[in-house]
């Protein structure tokens, strides 16, 4: 249990270290181990980087070791990518210069048969408490650190600005699209960790240590196999009460399950004890890849106080299919109340039909939509305001935009956005994004969201009247 | 019968008019009178443009005109965009001028509770055999012939490529929106109509032009209330058996339903009826606006011989997920047959794992994703090909796009892409999808829409067996 608690403690200098080591590091630009350490240089890490190679001097401008034996000053961390051959050798001189966290990128190990190799590395980490992320992982980030051992460029992989949202992925490739995607959108992220193999450290190390992590505030995670599935239970009933945490379990069906033993060597399988077991512990399950980050990235917005949602839109046909999906997720549009109705029907057109939705009209600009937000905030009935906004009408700019980021810093009721079109539209939805309004791109999408955040809000009051440790 | 006929037929005035008059035509920049003359000079139409103006001499460089009557050439159609007081009085003016089409923009009819006034502007049509379009619509856009009289400028809703798809929607918001979003994804339309209020030509004459158009391959359905479910089914059923219909029905919710008449004034809901109605027509039935384009997008590639998907991927996670997916929308994972498992024993390396799904690793290029499609081609037992593609690894650029597009042209059997991420990956996808190959951001839409693909293809099989006329 000691060694346990050290070794999840150690993971600090995975994701914090004043100082790295990449062992592996190459001058060749199209090798992983020259990827890594230029995005350590141009991604502005604060701390020292220690490249090594036996047979550099210099890589990118910096003085290169042969080993990290070699090197006088403390190192925290360090990232691995050399042969599977070569990696005990170093990974025990790791052990020997006390580096406490090791990203272990090389692959080779039980996901090519090769178990033998990997519980000889585990051995050896577990001999000097390393927490050891890998092997077979696409590596880590840290924004807020500019830690990035993720060996692909940033062109092709986005990197995410710094956000509340840790993403754990036992696959590299679905994790790293799943960034990508979100640098892309303009989602936040604390951590991301590629854990592959998870020889040492696994995904209940991970999310025990991002349940005490102060940059996290809402885990992600993608599973194919889970290796001790008690005690991922038990953490995420632990954790879910302080943090939400939003999964999805690949490899379900039968021949998924086929797939995904083949891929990463876990056994994945047992569909529905899975959902019942993240049932039990309040992990908000996600079906799709779209869901994960679509259920994540709500939590950026304050808890709601009940599941009554007042719609404000500019089209009214978006106002219907709202309306529909509402209903069909078991959401309750709210009822206006009397004073609301009078205020707005003083403030908007005659041609307005002030309901709920409340279609403010096509030719609606920013006043207008501030006038609706207002009427709506100061609304007891109205617990979530959903405001759809299509950009493409002729009064609505960039303005609109303003009006919402300001009515979401007010922190007194979540706002969620929909937004559906082109390229007008996806530029001030990564806006929104970016000061941390959720946005969707149709009225489906988000009352899936909004339900199982109200369903997440709804737990934690509960947990907070049993008397369960509460957070914030 | 005859003047419904005719007045179907007078539809193409709408669509293929060698000159139109633009009545309401204005100076002001920030008019829909203005904006729709710059639509029709900027895009190039090739025909006769008349702006239509009793206060101006010239708008954008064109001679305007008091009145339509004041032409001494003939004019085939006319987009109004008055007031709605003046509409009766330059409709009539149009009716004499022998106009045949007519996009009525104005609003403030049935839509405001103002029925009576709509009915006295459908009786002037009528009289004349005009097809009217509207009121309180967004227009029409036929992207072959240039014809645009949506009144949004192109920067905030984009104009979509010429392509196989015909969308039709009663919402001009949701319309609008879904526009702009296929134009920015690269996917080509044969038409749009935002038909508004449907005075006179409603979806059902709609469907019956649009079955017999040239242009059109897709039929895709934005509904909210209909005025003849009869005539919608029974249309509907005559056209399936040789052009999919994808349709998506909002105010289905009894929430929702009272939300759609507050907008459009025409009755909802009974979405049982719907539902039920549309499998027996083999409509292809939407749930959310995202799979309205996912499904209608597909039947670019030609249709599959059976429902046995073939996987190639290089990010292994993402072949679980997929496998998944398609266990959950009954398709068959394809069984390689022992020839295609040999050859590809041969020309893939030694650690790619030859099965379906099959993983080419993440180091694979375009020339391993060549030798896997080719192999899946010659394959008897693969129906439909997805590939799965990881712009983010190393080894994939440009080329892969390529090969794909090269294989889709071969039109022997479907090819179908997912690509999850940012940038890169969505400037790939653009490509893709403007050479016809759809693309998906993630295994479980791409399913999805396989699914109804293959579903749609079984019924076209059937109707052709049972000796009901086929096309193509």
């Amino acid at each position: 249990m000691a060694a346990l608690l050290k070794k999840i403690r150690n993971l600090d200098a995975v994701f914090h270290p004043n100082s790295i080591a990449v062992i592996g590091a190459s001058r060749e630009p199209n090798k992983i181990g020259h990827v890594i350490v230029k995005n350590f240089v141009d991604g502005g890490f604060g701390g020292k980087i220690y490249p090594i190679n036996p047979n550099a001097e210099e890589i990118l401008g910096l003085r290169s070791y042969k080993s990290v034996l070699g090197i006088k000053e403390k190192v925290d961390s360090a990232v691995i990518a050399v042969p599977a051959a070569a990696v005990a050798g170093v990974l025990e001189e790791c052990g020997k210069k006390g580096i406490k966290g090791v990203v272990l990128i090389t692959g080779g190990f039980s996901e090519v048969g090769k178990a033998d190799e990997e519980k000889k590395v585990a051995a050896i980490a577990e001999k000097y408490g390393i927490a050891l992320i890998g092997p077979n992982c696409m590596g880590v980030l840290t924004p807020a650190t500019r830690v990035d051992s993720v060996f692909l460029p940033i062109y092709k992989l986005g990197r995410p600005r710094v956000g509340k949202i840790a993403f754990i992925s036992q696959s590299g490739a679905v994790g790293g699209c799943i960034v990508d995607l979100a640098a892309r959108a303009g989602i936040g992220m604390s951590k991301f960790v590629s854990y592959g193999n998870a020889a040492v450290i696994n995904e209940c190390d991970l999310l025990e240590y991002l349940a005490g992590d102060k940059e996290t505030e809402i885990i992600v995670v993608y599973l194919e196999g889970v290796k001790d599935g008690r005690r991922l239970l038990d953490a995420a009933r632990r954790i879910t009460p302080k943090k939400p945490i939003v999964a999805i379990k690949a490899g379900k069906s039968a021949a998924g399950a086929e797939a995904a033993k083949s891929h990463t060597g876990a056994l994945a399988g047992a569909a529905e004890a899975y959902k019942a077991a993240f049932r039990q512990a309040h992990v908000i399950e996600a079906e799709t890849l779209e869901q994960l980050f679509d259920f994540a990235k709500i939590f950026d917005q304050p808890l709601p106080r009940g599941k009554r949602v007042g719609i404000i839109t500019n089209g009214g046909g978006m106002g219907v299919l709202a309306t529909d999906s509402l209903e069909a997720e078991g959401l309750a549009l709210a009822r206006l109340s009397d004073a609301t109705n009078a205020s707005l029907r003083l403030s908007l057109p005659a041609y307005a039909n002030v309901r709920n939705p409340l279609d403010i009209i096509g030719d609606a600009d920013s006043h207008r939509y501030e006038v609706a937000i207002n009427a709506m905030m100061r609304d007891g009935n109205v617990d979530i305001i959903l405001l759809i906004i299509l950009f493409q009408t002729a009064a609505i700019d960039s303005g609109v935009v303003n009006i919402a980021i300001r009515a979401s810093d007010l922190r007194q009721k979540p706002i969620i956005a929909v937004c559906t079109g082109g390229e007008y539209t996806d530029m001030h939805k990564r806006i929104m994004e970016s000061y941390g309004v959720p946005t969707y791109a149709s009225p489906s999408s988000a009352m899936r969201s909004i339900a199982r955040f109200a369903e997440y809000a709804a737990h934690r009051a509960e947990s907070g009247k049993t008397g369960k440790k509460e957070r914030k």
